[in-house]
């Protein structure tokens, strides 16, 4: 164990910042203080006493800090901050995901470089421990899928109008006003926010780093009453998935959008900001973890175990990165959707290898059928423009 | 990562041990060999072609061999080859429970003398990694609670009463002709696997260690016909928990008992061989851990973890046996119980605070009441011997 006091420079401080504020102060840890805490906004009343600053510089220039944990929005600044923390040997915690699904190759080669750790098992889940897991647990041999509801905030909608029959509109926004949602809503409910969990989680998991644009990446927001009546009468629901899936010949298939899951899979009964992941293996077949995504707290709590790792000197060893049988990211892979449109133009938008039920009434269209998801990918950002909506629908 | 291969010394050869050759030679990893495999009867007939010994001292002698890997069912001969690995330096892995609850303390001590790892996260709950989590990510300040399923023998024969009406033998056979049991079914189902797991639980999740005997134990082998009827009719049904809670005042209260589950828990859910968890905390209030818990395969494969963890020289820092303020274990508290009983005797045997309800009918009798751990515990091996039958009730 590292005996030496964390003195933290705090960077942001919206919910998750003062989440991880109250939490500190109810532990009353004596290995850890946050000594300044850099804001936009400095002049913005706060109920906290502690020493704001809106300069990097007085964080960094401070000797006493010795320790950075970067929770603010804005990916460009975050990428800035947690640079310089680890080009400064300073070891970092970070809870930005878009940050850190743009970046994190180099910042893997910048703490193997400078021999600090950056730590973020926080953004990927809140208070769940998956990357940790998936990092020293899931052997990459056995590992054959990782597939789950990685957003808390796009699942309490989801829970809303499933369960309480609450319109999209009002769900959404007693999401942000009970603080789960991110600051631009289209982060959680198109989609981003679980994409970049996913690709930071499939670098722990299979040891490959694929960008954000080559993944095909599906929300919420074209979800209408037909789409909640087919599913109700299927006795499913949808559920937004982030999904990393190792298949034959040693190739990794991925992707975000909403899947008809039936009532006896776990993730069914994953409610409102939860997050839930179903980890697959060859020998130990299923593992399912479950918890709060989403909020102060639980994510604050999250952050506060980053930081005790690093008292005792945790870094992720990205083993499987070593591998010498890295697979190979592919979107040759074909499966079941439900698709729901408007017109005969929007659906000959998308080739169907196949379809295998089609139903047509006044006001409701959809089919039934097999699609790649190259094929999706390709016309991801028409999808989303036009009056649509695809789900997975796989069969069990 | 240390860049030695692995020799392995392998001590049993049931159904853990044949997991992990299977497993082992499944993933051909160059990296892990079994060198040597001790068993009791050298003249049974086996399908695998291996170095097989009936004498320890092969193994310990064998200059080659850097790794024990201990599966044997006798827990006196596996403390033995524990301790003498560790004494030896040598990094052992081992997965007996009745072992480890007895010695623990005796075993840490021994890993800080000789500087060597001992592992066992497949001893609790077999591929789930609950104690690695315990350890490394929830801190102490914040845990409250750790409950659950922690024997995949007795849940699986519960699963099969509840759900295919089959009758308590029957499930039994079933269950140890698929490898699930103990080979003393006593172990499974009158709760003392689950007790010894929860014994090592509770050294990482509280930094306590709580002798065998001082904690409440009482399993399912009484439970009878109108016990199942209650249970349905409450909508509710029997699982057997392992639950360890932080309660006013820094003490812990610890039991195992079989426990009225109602259909909205998490664990109301966990069918078959399947092991569940609930970790409840201040802030991230609960996550739930989910996967196979017994089982050749499945635990093999958590073996192979513990194995590839000490490859990457992990070793458990039992960082909350060092708190300066460790919790204290009580039995002074009272909760709520179902207690189905034969004759008046029986009854008049627990000292009950408070009787809410009292049943009597030609051929059933029972009461709900609130009872004390302490007293349940003076009374425990009297119940076992009696036709009664008692289930924690939460008002829930």
């Amino acid at each position: 164990m590292n005996t030496k006091k964390l003195q933290i420079g705090l960077f942001g401080f919206g919910t998750v910042g003062n989440g991880l504020y109250d939490v500190l102060k109810r532990i009353e840890s004596s290995n850890v203080e946050i000594r300044r805490i850099c804001v936009r906004d400095i002049n913005k009343p706060r109920t906290v006493k502690a020493l704001f600053t809106d300069n990097a510089d007085e964080i960094f220039s401070d000797p006493e800090i010795n320790f950075i944990v970067e929770l603010i929005d804005d990916a460009d600044a975050a990428y800035d901050i947690v640079k310089r923390a680890l080009m400064k040997r300073l070891p970092v915690v970070s809870g930005n995901k878009k940050m850190l699904a743009r970046h994190i190759e180099e910042l893997i080669d910048l703490q193997r470089q400078y021999n600090t750790a950056l730590l973020y098992d926080a953004s990927a889940c809140g208070s769940i421990p998956v990357i940790r897991n998936l990092e020293e647990y899931y052997d990459n041999d056995l590992l054959t899928s990782v597939k789950g509801i990685l957003n808390g905030s796009s699942n309490f909608i989801l829970s809303k109008i499933f369960n309480e029959k609450m319109s999209y509109p009002a769900a959404l926004k007693l999401a942000q006003d009970l603080g789960f949602a991110e600051s631009n809503p289209s982060l959680d409910i198109d989609g981003w926010d679980s994409l970049f969990k996913l690709i930071i989680i499939t670098v722990h998991a299979f040891g490959l780093y694929v960008a954000p644009e080559q993944i095909f990446t599906y929300g919420i927001s074209n979800m209408n009453d037909d789409d909640i009546r087919f599913a109700t009468e299927k006795e499913r629901r949808f559920k937004l998935i982030g999904h990393v899936e190792k298949i034959d010949g040693n190739r990794l298939i991925m992707s975000v959008m909403p899947q008809l899951i039936s009532r006896e899979k776990y993730i069914y009964s994953v409610e409102d900001e939860f997050n839930g992941v179903v980890i697959k293996g060859l020998f130990y077949d299923k593992q399912f973890m479950f918890g709060r995504g989403a909020g102060g707290y639980p994510t604050g709590s999250a952050v506060l175990s980053d930081i005790t790792a690093c008292l005792y000197n945790y870094k992720y060893e990205y083993k499987k990165r070593n591998d010498s049988q890295l697979p190979t990211y592919t979107t040759d892979h074909s499966f079941r959707v439900y698709y729901r449109y408007t017109d005969a133009e929007d659906l000959a938008l998308v080739h169907f290898d196949s379809i295998s039920e089609s139903y047509i009434s006044d006001t409701n269209k959809y089919v039934i059928g097999y699609v790649s998801l190259s094929e999706l990918h390709r016309v991801q950002e028409e999808l989303r423009h036009r009056n649509v909506f695809i789900a997975a629908y796989p069969r069990d």
